[in-house]
């Protein structure tokens, strides 16, 4: 019936955008994006600031709805359609519809695969009533109600990655008593100690119970059991980490990367002709060491989406990867990273430098910044870095991922014709003065 | 009597930086500072906010005393210590000592040129009791003397670039009713009048008056006068503009550039051997057109006073030059440029897209920003960019100062891996997007 059917399976972040980048380039295009869940086009990232009450009504977390996508965007946008199977051959996507249980199959020239991340948590947590994933609308909506009308005290959440933090502190901010059980024996996994240290510090400030080398073996209504016993819990937060949702995408004879998710080439095709992947569920190069790598972030998932979607529609764009680009506030604590950490730089000759500045002029309130900055020995080409402060991390940064696109070395940075102004930069930045440092020892 | 005796003419930034790099490098050589004011090593970009009561103290922007660099660097900084001559030939340089009148002269192996900027204003405001050049601290001690004894009501600032700006605010805040008189017709010099416009509009809304096009034709007691009229003032802030001081060093045949500012290589080294210039009296090279400018902030100051110093002292580095990076924040904006502005890339085939973006998640009460970048046509190479929001616009542009050192492409740009976190960006940076919209021009 139509020329050209373009089939997006994921309606969250890249979908939609892959979705809206194809309708620009062709608008003869015929559109649908499958969603299994209830929601679309919303900020995961802006999930725990809901709970925490600093956003008031979860649709302030969408962006778009279904009515959006029809009418502006002549985008069919299905909700509550779980694809099941991709028939490779039948050119054609098998779904579940949720309310009925109905099947339906949707044809497709083109396919984008966009099915995102899901928790790596082992356990059943369904037929818990106190036990929550946060990291869907659903999700959270689910804890939401549960924290108004149960009024829970104590909580536990499982995993101190960026996620479990925020929704750490998002829960302290409510005034609950929270417990943060981290199987490992590190937090804030891609940070250094130098900056988890300080994040670990600021948790013990704001009273906030971590243990660490504590994996949760089982979560039952009223308590978390752990390696080291059992801790007794209103409420229970699953945010132990993510893994890449490929399910489907593996069922139907598409490569996946030594990371585990979708592998794809700079133009976000896979290797089946005519199906591209996007987002959480798809590998990225790492522009540093050049090889694959599974980052599932907000802004790759659209910017990803974007160049599968200009592809899917007979453009010919491009996706060159990402530096590993992180940034989270966490107790007070803006901590920022890009490139690699120390501990991911252990094949290389690397060294590093510390160093402690200000964010702005002594004399107008200026704030501690930590800077490292690690780079490689011989050729002095930064690696990669990590911030944090109080304020003005998390943009301060970005000098040092563009340094990293450009393959800069630390002379080169320490060069750097940097803002200064005393109300928001020292004279001197920090990142400077964190080159200086680290050219003593290149 | 000494091996190598070191000769700094200024003590305000790169002098002192001068001095300092140099003691690092040789802990045997004999440095002095000569400084014809009564005040060293202080943040001259503070003034304004000590003038409008943020800082309390004048002290408060003095970073080190004389006692400190002779204490813990070993280096003699004489105040009052006006240099007046530099007698080449005889290595020595004459001054005055302020106090007495007494002429003293200084031998040097190495001298190094740190002579500032100063005052364009070409009017006589020595004998006037209420006016001031605020652009030391001496001056601002006395103006903040004034303010608080005469309690001025009616304040006329000459000259509408940043440090005029920055002091009309400053007043603005204090109470006074505040006039900015400007000679060109746009505000806010090396900015577009895209930025132009909205800072504009914070001083209508702030109610200080502008008049562009409006010269001083003289400054008395109590009024102003302009082509426009005459203005009673009850106070009178100087901020016309600067150009650099370079009378000492050209009385001595050492070479000035087109800029008018002291010609200098990489080194730092003027056309006289061993000796050198750094700060607001010496030229550098803007990376960007690959010709020498003139552009007299503290940061680079700094930094050609770390390199002249390291080269002074027997070291070998390289100041290789700017990107015209700047930032101020006036009534209420950060106002941020690099590279050249539209006006300045008029000889390029620069086009240029406008955005206008939030600074954080909207959800998180994101401010407006307005983002501008400038490329050439056919390479796609950025040539500036500038910015303005409430916040967040100072330290973004240095992502475009970074491009522009790594000769970035826009396509380049578009593609960065830059931070994202919802109380501190959104998951589209406006840099990103701007980038996208210019690419379709280019």
């Amino acid at each position: 019936m139509f020329a050209n059917r373009l089939l997006v399976i994921g309606g969250v972040a890249a979908g939609l955008s892959a979705a809206s980048r194809a309708r620009r380039l062709d608008p003869n295009l015929h559109i649908t994006v499958l969603e299994k869940g209830p929601h679309i086009s919303y900020s995961a990232c802006g999930l725990p600031y809901y709970l925490a009450g600093q956003v008031r009504e979860a649709s302030d977390l969408v962006v778009h709805d279904v009515a959006f996508f029809r009418e502006q965007r002549d985008i069919e946008v299905l909700t509550g359609h779980e694809a099941v199977e991709i028939e490779v051959g039948r050119r054609r996507v098998r779904a579940v519809v949720g309310e009925t249980g109905q099947e339906k199959a949707f044809h497709f020239d083109r396919l984008i695969v966009a099915t995102g991340a899901i928790s790596d948590f082992r356990f059943q947590i369904a037929d818990c009533r106190t036990a929550f994933n946060a990291n869907t609308l659903g999700g959270a909506m689910a804890l939401q109600a549960f924290l108004s009308q149960a009024k829970p005290r104590q909580a536990i959440v499982l995993g101190a990655g960026y996620i479990g933090l925020e929704m750490a502190e998002a829960l302290r901010t409510r005034g609950l008593d929270v417990t943060v059980l981290e199987r490992s024996a590190e937090i804030l996994e891609g940070f250094d100690s130098e900056i988890a240290g300080r994040v670990e510090a600021g948790m013990t400030a704001q009273g906030v119970l971590l243990l660490k080398g504590s994996p949760a073996l089982a979560v039952k209504d009223g308590e978390v059991i752990s390696e080291a016993g059992r801790h007794p819990a209103d409420v229970v937060v699953v945010a132990t980490g993510l893994q890449p949702n490929v399910g489907l995408a593996e069922g139907a004879g598409i490569t996946l990367g030594r990371t585990g998710a979708v592998a794809v080439d700079d133009r976000m095709q896979t290797n089946l002709p005519g199906v591209y992947a996007a987002g959480d569920c798809a590998e990225s190069v790492h522009l540093v060491t050049g090889r694959p790598v599974w980052i599932p972030l907000g802004t790759t998932a659209n910017k990803q989406g974007r160049v599968a979607g200009e592809n899917a529609a007979g453009g010919n764009a491009r996706f060159p990867g990402v530096v590993g680009t992180m940034v989270t506030k966490v107790f007070g604590l803006e901590c920022a990273r890009t490139g690699l950490s120390e501990a991911q730089a252990s094949g290389y000759r690397a060294v590093s430098a510390t160093i402690e500045h200000v964010t702005r002029a002594h004399y107008l309130g200026g704030q501690k910044i930590v800077v490292t900055l690690i780079a490689e020995r011989g050729s002095g080409r930064l690696l990669g870095a990590q911030m944090a402060a109080a304020e003005g991390a998390a943009k301060r940064i970005d000098v040092l991922a563009t340094a990293l696109h450009a393959r800069m070395t630390v002379e080169q940075i320490s060069n750097l014709d940097l803002s200064y102004a005393p109300p928001v930069a020292p004279v001197w930045e920090a990142v400077l003065i964190a080159a200086q440092n680290l050219l003593k020892q290149l």
